[in-house]
């Protein structure tokens, strides 16, 4: 059986998850505590991150963006970067965006301030950290927002790993209820559609100890 | 003509001028100063970094993630990212290494301290940021002479973007003289037949203003 090695609250690990869902390729979720840093791990992906998938003929795939690159190559069906070299610029551009920018100026002044440190048990979260990401967190909704209003899915017309990355970031937050979906009313829309979708139930019923999230987390219809 | 916005020193412009370079795409590189946010160019790129690659047609491709899977798929002569599905994830993983890994421990704390928090006006190098950077440069290089000794070309048996990717940090760290090859033969040796490439001399012809790159640092033969 296939195996993805995560962790529940990782966006990166997240769209892996939400992208082998939606290309209905079955496989095994194992959590990897990796700040333990086992040694077996370490030697199958020596960068000591997560996700890291494990094909079935044994191949190591780690890195999120090489994992949804892979997948892409490898199971054509359902496919998520667009057709025309343009629709696929786009795309990887939100990817991009979402995985690189917002990461940098929201998910890791909020979620890791907040969550992943104390996990990892690396004190407390730094209060120029979580302004700076509230603040932050503003003008990515409304980027987001106008995105939403404009296109059907993120990228345009169809449905993309664009959406995934994003709908990963997102949830994430909205599991620490950092997200307010009153200001970004078309944002709250496309997000209850990839809500909606099959592949992000096991995300839905995802639970973390210590923490709970807030009602709407898992309401389709919040 | 086509038009790669850049900055000398950024690893990952190197990496788009290195890949331009080796497919024979012509183009015009063009200073770009992120840090003045020209709006012109923050409404072609929205996330403001360099590269940005802006094609004949008009298409603008930002990121030197999407711009390198982009001319691997428009101009699919000379490939750089392997063939299989398994030296495709070997190329990715690599280059993701070091524009992630290597980039986080190694760059940010020595170049990005040393050099561009000069240029853009953001104070002095901060000391602990300068030891971390020593620290990690050092089992770096382990990792890149193991490779070197070990393959051919740092993927496996053919040149690829992991090459590229490599040289573009190591090029940027030996123009300030942070690179101790004496503790590397394997590494140095595959860095002397990265630099004897066509496509490399445009980098060791830069120069940048008030930082005299050490003598070896344009020498083929170093």
């Amino acid at each position: 059986m296939r195996i993805l090695y995560h962790l529940p609250l990782s966006p990166y690990c997240r769209k892996v998850r939400l992208v082998l869902g939606e290309k209905r390729l079955p496989f095994e979720p194992m959590m990897e505590r990796v700040w333990e840093r086992r040694p077996e791990y370490l030697s199958a992906n020596p960068a000591g991150t997560v996700p890291m998938l494990v094909e079935e003929n044994g191949l190591s795939i780690p890195n999120s963006s090489v994992i949804c690159e892979y997948l892409e190559e490898a199971y054509p069906d359902t496919p998520l970067l667009g057709r025309t070299l343009a629709e696929r610029v786009e795309v990887r551009r939100l990817v991009a965006w979402f995985d690189e920018k917002f990461a940098n100026e929201v998910t890791q002044n909020l979620l890791h301030e907040k969550v992943m440190k104390r996990i990892a048990g690396r004190g407390n979260p730094d209060g120029n950290a979580l302004r700076a990401g509230y603040a932050n967190i503003r003008y990515h909704m409304s980027y987001l927002d106008w995105l939403a209003e404009t296109r059907k899915w993120l990228a345009g017309p169809t449905l993309s790993l664009a959406d995934f990355a994003a709908a990963s970031h997102l949830s994430c937050l909205d599991f620490i209820n950092d997200v307010d979906w009153s200001k970004a009313p078309a944002a709250k829309d496309w997000y209850a559609r990839m809500k909606s979708r099959p592949c992000f139930r096991p995300l839905l019923n995802d639970r973390v100890t210590g923490i709970v999230p807030p009602d709407h987390y898992a309401d389709l219809d919040f």
